[in-house]
């Protein structure tokens, strides 16, 4: 593996994990890939992957979706490079991905066209710039489907517009433990964003990490889309350090972020839930400069101990408690 | 503080941490202390004093009760060197011991003297030994109230006849995981034994320390009584050691021993009870090798770790987070 996205440390990274842009495109001459057959859907592949490779700058590997282990193909969705939807259904789908996998295309997602560009940190004017260079290039040698009302078509209408959405991923222990969260999801809401657990879908959110992202596609501007998560991204941010001020008051935040690390360091077993809630401890403990690791071990550590991730460090398949006890070995690894 | 009685690794200290020797005896010519008045309790401790200062092989020092603060009177409690009856009053009483801790005499608790002899390890035939070695010399200066028919005469019916009480203090953590200890507790007290918790009386027994004594001091020979106690602590050892071998079947046991110690190495606030569920954990851990600690290093800290022991460290007054503070401060050190 080399250096990936995540192994650096962004802008903003006490409180922003990663900032990604994905934009939904579809071919003109074909169907939208629910009503088109496998051959159809082959044929799509290597048209846009055809395209791709005259990308200037990007060099992408090609996977057709049926030649990966099911370990492997999980694996891609834990690190937030393919979609869970993506992931539990393999014929006719291909994945365009660049070695750092910050640039990542779904071919024959929901659309022919899913890329998404993903950078460590707040970066999202140069997560915007790289896939919308990215998007001109290959609208050069694609007829990509455009109406001039309703903008690119896609096949759910949400997306219908400008087919684009804009993510931040945000560490928020402050105010998950000041219980301020839920109030502010119903209110980002209001103002046409969603934020959401970021790992474990539906699920409560895994090491505080929410993702918040635009929902509003239509009869607004890429660019009105993006200012208005940066500036929303901004102000939670700053409400999430406020809330961390007020937690590190009481003598056991910081007591709570040690054992956090004590048992990392010298578990022998440990599952991805209570990985992630003590991860997250570290973490925040990191950021103050309680605990001596850097974000980048932090957030590599955090995808890789995923449970899908971690199988593909073994040759064979495991069970749930070898799983867990690999888990614990390469945390104590890690934690040094 | 010189090298104490627990300063040492006594025989089956996997499983017994200490054994002691207790003595009741009364002076002919005085009435029990509840009857004494506050003059003539002070002329048993001279005259008790006096005969202990002749024994040859012992130095006693001697101190009256209301000349201790009360944080040092506690803690002579919680390292079981006075019991916590003995330390809820003080006018008039005093305390003979030694350097070592081994032999302590309280003057006037509810019999004039009571003797104590604690050795680490399993030793009922030394503590035994050294206690009549001591109760015999003292008989030769002092008149003890002894009926041909009820043997020494006590203040409590309950203590009539030897006067004796011989205890081993067990660590129980396999029978007490494995839910075998209640039951036990009945069977022992059918068979004229007591098992209870060592630290915290009446209390769930802290750290699955549990304290075994003969009950029947009366019609029974010292020597019988103590043979009683030894088989049946012995039996109770060896149920342990089974005990331990189940549970270390499950890979879990270990987790829970390395987080034990993780949490203990790195907490910045520790409460008493929860040092010793740890401190439990970490002790069998250290007798099954995992851990790296001696038993002698863990009795230590169990004693000195107690509340009123702690705050003899420093030379204030400690509230309950100060003092969990310096518990996890002073613990972190000793961990290494």
């Amino acid at each position: 593996m080399g250096a990936k996205w995540y192994l650096g440390t962004g802008a903003q990274n006490d409180v922003v994990i990663n900032t990604s842009i994905h934009l939904a495109r579809n071919l003109r001459s074909f169907p939208f890939p629910a009503r088109l057959s496998l051959p159809d859907k082959l044929k799509v592949n290597t048209v846009i992957k055809e395209s791709a490779d005259t990308i200037s700058g990007y060099k992408f590997n090609y996977n057709e979706m049926k030649t990966l282990s099911q370990s492997e193909v999980v694996s891609l969705a834990e690190r937030h490079l393919v979609s869970p939807e993506f992931a539990s259904s393999r014929d006719g789908r291909a994945l365009l991905l660049t070695d750092d996998e910050a640039v990542s295309i779904m071919l024959n997602e929901e659309d022919h066209i899913r890329l998404q560009v993903m950078y460590a940190g707040f970066a999202l004017d140069e997560a915007f710039r790289t896939a919308t260079a990215i998007d001109k290039e290959l609208s050069q040698k694609l007829n990509f489907a455009f109406d001039d009302k309703l903008g690119y078509l896609t096949q759910d209408p949400i997306a219908l517009g400008t087919g684009m959405k804009a993510s931040v991923v945000l560490h928020l222990p402050g105010l998950v433990t000041t219980s301020q969260i839920t109030k502010l999801i119903t209110t980002v809401s209001k103002l046409g964003l969603s934020l959401r657990g970021s790992y474990g879908e539906g699920a409560a959110a895994k090491g505080d990490m929410f993702r918040l992202s635009n929902t509003i596609t239509l009869g607004i501007s890429e660019r009105a889309a993006i200012e208005n998560l940066k500036s929303i991204a901004l102000q939670i941010a700053a409400q999430e350090r406020t809330a961390r001020e007020e937690i590190f008051k009481a003598p056991v935040t910081e007591d709570r972020i040690y054992r956090a690390y004590g048992v990392l360091k010298y578990a022998r077993m440990i599952d991805t839930n209570e990985f992630m809630e003590l991860m997250s401890l570290v973490r925040l403990g990191a950021v103050k400069g309680i605990v001596n690791m850097d974000c980048a071990t932090i957030e590599a550590l955090m995808i890789h101990m995923q449970p899908a991730t971690i199988s593909l460090s073994v040759d064979r398949p495991l069970d749930r408690i070898e799983r867990d006890k690999l888990r614990a070995s390469l945390v104590r690894q890690n934690l040094g």
